[in-house]
């Protein structure tokens, strides 16, 4: 038998400054972290959630990740901020780039923010979202670890290299997507596994390169990319901008330090903003609602925008609170140390 | 029977020029168009070949394109340089373009090319190309016209939104990849229904909404996007940046016209050019060569890259020329009139 545990989103705020604050993380890391989970939490991303703090002290507990890290931030080109994040969370390295990045686009149109050497575990849709929430319109893209077997070949190259992006929307919530480029997530193929069900043969090869329908070997094995010939070219052009572009690992060199949990080499982000003001000038409000026409035939036809499931969650929960599973607010609560019981 | 005709590059430039001279282009167009359609046929991309002259010439005499615009080249941002095609071809926009956005790309390390009102019927990768070939990675994207159902749709609304990237490699070809969203090209389930053969069901909808094996009834309803959800998701950021963000059409606005045949309201296209050099420095040769570990280790695997056949069918075309089936030849000949003898 299970239950849930309700807390309020300042609850759950709360509980995610505990446990960082007890693993030893700074005052930065700790909000920028608390942030970032307690905002998946809310919009029912499980995975991503409060869940994700138990990995995030295990690593920095194993040097995975520095939870003192103090990111650089680097003017590197007037199109370019650089921000090297010293192995510590991509999340404070995101939130200090933030404001030079828009400053940049806004003045130029379009600009990057390049994360370095971050520890990486949290979703990209509340970046580009951040951005969209400034009338920015954002892209996002990073290398993982080598997981995926690139189009035609036979072993586990490139990373499961998530791409999102977000487009702002006059009075409602952004057009948002956040899609990993592996035909499904790792996470799936392990519900399988657990759940004794074969997996469709599109999904994975095993370790001799042949597909395969056992989730087992499939871990074991390589994933495949969505879309075939055409998600592996994404899947690369990922691990090209993210990675080398602005001096940083491919998937495939931080593959063992992932394996063996220490988290290290770490690897890149990048982030493009673009400026519809820029763009567009006087008629950037025009452009905008132009947009909408798009979504107004999509909806009109029965399509689902993606992320839809995503706000209904963030709605609801802004009033009723998240609910986590017993057994893992206790497993959070023993990680929030002495002061587990007060803020 | 059917054979082939056989002529040097320099032939098929020729007479490319004789056929745009002839239906009044101007020579701006005929030197863009030509370098373009013999480039195209010279990799053996037949459908964007010499081919393409034929519709080509046919447009401009229903007034769908103007052979006489003359792009205006706007400086609307540092790190934007927009081009007004004018309703003339896209490609003398492009090549109007291209300084300003290398030296925008080069100082400020991103930057847009954002061409509007243009008729677009070239390949996207030998845009992206002259980008690498100089040394910067390009992205390159563009709405067509509504054949394609959103996921979870049952209308075509989006285009079948070609997306390409092209990253340069030391010493060789560059690493290209240029895919429509598609889940296949138009023309091939206008092949099936030619060969009276069934088309896979995830293809296309029939006119109900329904999924299709009929290619007849695929041609009439709307075809799907490849990657299922991502792929939609991936088309739909496309008709938003080279669409309202640059202040032009989506692929349903342009849809009638595209019927009609007369090309108009036409649509535009985006272009990114990120510079390797600004965003490494002095690193930039060693970040090309980390780059190159990606591609050893995909060759190494027996994965092929992206364009490879492309690039083949060049090298073969550079010394033996390029071939085009009799009737084609003839065709073409019957539409380069008095002067079709002489260049």
């Amino acid at each position: 038998m299970t239950h849930d545990i309700t807390l309020s989103l300042q609850e759950a705020q709360a509980l995610s400054r505990r446990i960082l604050r007890h693993a030893g993380f700074g005052t930065g890391h700790v909000e920028a972290i608390t942030q970032s989970v307690v905002a998946a939490q809310r919009d029912e991303c499980h995975s991503h959630g409060l869940y994700r703090l138990l990995g995030c002290v295990e690593t920095a507990k194993m040097g995975g990740l520095d939870p003192q890290a103090v990111p650089e931030v680097i003017d590197q080109a007037p199109g370019i901020v650089r921000v090297d994040a010293r192995y510590g969370s991509s999340l404070l390295a995101f939130e200090q780039g933030l404001a030079p990045l828009r400053e940049k686009a806004e003045r130029n149109g379009i600009a990057v923010l390049a994360i370095n050497h971050c520890f990486h575990f949290s979703a990209l849709w509340s970046e580009v979202e951040a951005l969209s929430g400034m009338g920015l319109a954002g892209l996002a893209m990073n290398p993982t670890h080598a997981f995926v077997a690139p189009a035609g070949g036979v072993r586990a190259l490139l990373g499961t290299n998530p791409f999102a992006f977000s487009w702002p929307r006059p009075g409602g919530n952004p057009y948002t997507f956040d899609f990993a480029t592996s035909v499904v997530a790792r996470g799936e193929i392990e519900l399988h596994r657990r759940a004794g069900k074969s997996i469709p043969d599109n999904w994975a090869l095993d370790d001799r390169g042949q597909p395969t329908t056992d989730p087992t070997a499939a871990l074991e094995g390589a994933m495949l990319t969505f879309g075939s010939h055409k998600g592996s070219a994404l899947s690369t052009m990922i691990e090209l901008l993210a990675g080398p572009l602005i001096g940083d690992a491919l998937s495939h060199e931080t593959q063992a330090a992932n394996a063996a949990g220490t988290g290290r080499p770490c690897h890149g982000e990048l982030v493009i903003a673009l400026s519809p003001k820029t763009f567009l000038g006087e008629q950037c409000e025009a452009g905008l609602l132009h947009a909408e026409r798009l979504f107004e035939e999509m909806l009109g036809q029965g399509a689902r925008l993606p992320s839809q499931r995503r706000f209904q969650a963030r709605s609801r929960s802004l009033k009723e609170g998240v609910s986590i599973p017993a057994a893992l607010y206790r497993d959070l609560q023993a990680l929030a140390g002495e002061d587990g019981k007060a803020d």
